[in-house]
């Protein structure tokens, strides 16, 4: 299993672009092999902060995602939107307990 | 380190009541020791699927968390406010990769 959170920080007047783009990009990732969760989420403390949570099968799973033709069309996009690098984390969980 | 994804279904009309709930609670949790980030995002798919985003130290600077007060003053409200249980996941992570 792997847990990946993207963190975009998105300029204010770009933001319904970025969401609008966004929208294809998640349609399609979900229907990708091993792809168990792929959502847009946006902090509400602060409404430029997007995050994207995901849950892959495995790391492999995810590999074929970065070259993915709706991913290059969202990247295109989004490079113009953004206000900084996005940070993405890759957790790899030792352990994972839900209550 | 340890990461918490906290995911909490909002029945529709008591959205605006949780979330009016959750923020001296969000402004105490940062105070806490070991509290690295402690947000609350939405989805944009589903505006009544709330996602508090956590990181904190290890899971000994989590334990109190759960009994401090401000905690308990918004479980109770929140105890109204969802349209079912929260699904809480402690992600212990064996390797976290950032790029």
């Amino acid at each position: 299993m792997l847990y990946v959170r993207a963190i975009l920080n998105v300029k204010p007047d770009q933001r319904e672009t970025l969401l609008e783009a966004a929208k294809p990009c998640i349609e399609a990732t979900l229907k990708e092999p091993g792809c168990l969760e792929y959502e847009l989420h946006t902090s509400l403390s602060d409404p430029n902060r997007l995050v994207f949570l995901e849950v892959w099968e495995s790391a492999e799973h995810l590999e074929p995602h970065g070259k993915s033709d709706h991913m290059k069309a969202f990247g295109k996009v989004a490079a113009g939107c953004l206000a900084g690098p996005p940070r993405i984390e890759y957790i790899t969980p030792a352990k994972v307990d839900v209550k």
